[in-house]
């Protein structure tokens, strides 16, 4: 088998088998398959697609590549949850003692954020004390004891998809459905949870701009989960304007902690009760994704998620006492509002200019040595539908200074489109792929 | 300028402006674009093509990378030929004594052979004593006071297009009309002829498997030459048989003579004098490619063409015993005939499988640093439309063994197509590109 031969294979429109799949990325993990063929092929796979079985085998052949965790031994059955990417998404911190509480093991690896704000590692070591980097016994031991672990993806999960993803970001070709499941998915698998939800985001500041590129996507990610026999659903869900109020490290936490204290916003709790559903649904725990929600909501609504969220921070080191009075967690030194240019109703809000401010102020990274100020962020007091009066406060901005304020002030009153007709909401989940 | 932004503008279907072309080629030349960031390029180009301007701006960006010759202190106008590559291709051995005896110096660099047969550097180098490595004075020297050289390509010509094309070779990234034309007349380019003619061949054996890739070819290197302010024309020639009847390189030198000493093979001829008008025309030689035609059967027919070769030879080092009495040249110590296996008319003869049985003799190389045996190869009997009688010989094989000889004849045989109908045969030159 030539490497290049499998390159004109592709770009010619064929399909490559599964053995064909396995020599190209068992080769590119060793060296002797070069980055400008893998370069070369990806580009390829970009014109010319890959179908399901494709899709799968590459996904495999990734997870495959390096460490693959087996968690049968702790726990008969665990679950996961990834989501694409969005503003102010602190979901993960929510829904991660949800399941947990409600008897579905979560075990988690997570990388830090690059580009728009932080991760969810970065959310959860604003907390002082919380520990990210936990030793393969820390983590079997967290998910036997607690039921509950998240932790930074350690050394050798995937290298393949490590390498491949480092390539394409610098080769043009990012933009790939069948190459942004299978590297999303090859992780999940490597990681060995049983059941899976992915929340796949659509509008600005998601990496999906559209809603037929995010149901492709998660048609895509589910298919694969079914080639691996895990069990996947994913949802399509709005970053028509960032979920919750707060972006920014601590400030999420400040939101997930007021949410599992039965204080949340309601798209950020609906969403987490959905993604829940969904879970209980795979993992046998509820019927239907309605008596799935149910169970959430209970769970949620009686303080079991609550208390499971303190036992998870307990367990990685962190210090309680951030949790039980929140307003200990940092805060930054310069709060300032941003004012209504108009009076009307808040038409849209792009994301993507918020998430932008945010890295700006310092809250997320633009290379991965770049450190985090846990401080900073944005509160958002107007969201799509609201009425507002000119001088009214549209959110504020949480800085470092009032000059870095005033820096990004400007540009975030451009992220609003307020207008004269009333507007409905936007929907927040568009459907969910089984 | 970022080259990520600039593969995804190609990637996207945008043209690439001057600037952003010379970034790269420049880049890529000084190693801060990366291989694979090249080969995805390419793969991109290969799927969205390039427009005129792009592909002139690539070659001259190419032409720049390193030396650039200008001849123009030594003659005020040169010429230059290539040819797309054909099995038995002796025509720049002719044609170079041909148009400079015209008054047209010719100062030609040419590449070894690699994959079917020999160069015309190889075969050039079938003539014992034949120095075909000149030093740039002896180049200069060769132009002026002979008026025609023909020398290995040297150190620096093209850097950027030797990487390119080394790269494209291995991420199947060859077959690009762009890519082609771009490696093609970069080279030429740099080489410094005022006026050029190009033999773009298709047909079995040749890069252009149909006349309208050759056609596209053709018309992209003329364009090229305009953009450039050179003087191209580019013939479509038949490569539905090999030319002439001689394959190898000692073999095609013999045949080169012959032509030059007024006994050449028809096809050949035509061919020769074909080029040669088009040469003419460029130069100013002649009003009409009819006129640059009756002028280079002149110069052939008077033996002003032999007397030049003569002197071509003997100035770059050749042993003039070897010329006048070309018996002497190397020999195959066994000639073996291949028998018609029934009677009936040739209807095709598929040149990549002679080519590849004269390689396989030992007549070419399959890695550059393979030594050639000069006096191997084949000699046509029976061309496409001549009549056969079962057991009257096909070709001669010429070989070092008789076990040589025997291993190639089978696949020999199948290149014969024999039928029962007559066959015209098929016109040698199908169009010229002005």
């Amino acid at each position: 088998m030539r490497t290049v031969d499998l390159i004109i294979k592709k770009r010619d429109g064929g399909a490559l088998s599964t053995a064909e799949i396995d020599f190209l990325i068992a080769g590119y993990t060793q060296g002797t398959v070069a980055h400008e063929q893998m370069s070369a092929l990806a580009m390829a796979i970009f014109f010319r697609g890959m179908d399901d079985r494709e899709t799968g085998d590459l996904t495999l052949a990734m997870a495959r590549s390096g460490d693959q965790l087996d968690l049968h031994d702790i726990a008969p059955l665990t679950v996961d949850k990834h989501s694409t990417g969005g503003i102010g998404d602190k979901t993960s911190l929510v829904l991660g003692p949800l399941a947990s509480a409600a008897g579905m093991p979560m075990a988690k690896m997570s990388g830090r954020g690059l580009g728009f704000s932080g991760g969810t590692i970065d959310k959860l070591e604003a907390i002082p004390g919380f520990r990210t980097e936990l030793s393969s016994a820390e983590f079997r031991a967290g998910v036997r004891e607690i039921g509950l672990v998240i932790a930074a993806q350690s050394g050798d999960l995937a290298p393949a998809d490590k390498r491949l993803y480092a390539l394409r970001d610098v080769t043009g070709t990012v933009e790939s459905i069948p190459l942004i499941a299978a590297s999303v998915m090859s992780k999940k698998l490597a990681a060995g949870a049983d059941c899976i939800v992915l929340d796949v985001k659509t509008g600005a500041g998601a990496f999906m701009r559209t809603q037929d590129d995010a149901r492709a996507l998660a048609e895509r990610m589910v298919a694969i989960g079914q080639h691996a026999g895990r069990r996947v659903a994913a949802a399509i869900t709005t970053m028509a304007q960032p979920l919750g109020a707060n972006i920014g490290n601590a400030l999420e936490v400040k939101e997930a902690i007021a949410t599992l204290r039965g204080h949340g916003p309601a798209d950020l709790v609906e969403l987490c009760v959905a993604l829940g559903a969904e879970l209980a649904v795979l993992a046998g725990k509820a019927a239907t994704p309605a008596a799935g929600a149910a169970l959430m909501r209970t769970t949620l609504d009686s303080g079991a998620a609550w208390v499971q969220f303190r036992r998870f921070v307990a367990n990685q080191g962190g210090d309680l006492r951030y949790v039980d009075e929140p307003e200990r967690l940092p805060s930054a030194p310069v709060i300032q509002e941003l004012p209504a240019p108009r009076s009307g109703v808040v038409a849209a809000i792009n994301g993507e200019v918020l998430g932008m401010a945010v890295n700006e102020l310092g809250g997320g990274r633009m290379r991965k040595e770049d450190n985090i100020d846990p401080a900073v962020g944005l509160v958002i007091a107007a969201k799509v539908g609201d009425r507002v009066s000119e001088g009214q406060p549209l959110l504020q901005i949480h800085a470092a200074s009032a000059q870095a304020a005033t820096a990004v002030a400007a540009r975030l009153a451009a992220a609003y489109t307020i207008g004269d007709q009333s507007v409905a909401a936007p929907p927040l989940i568009y459907e969910v792929i089984r």
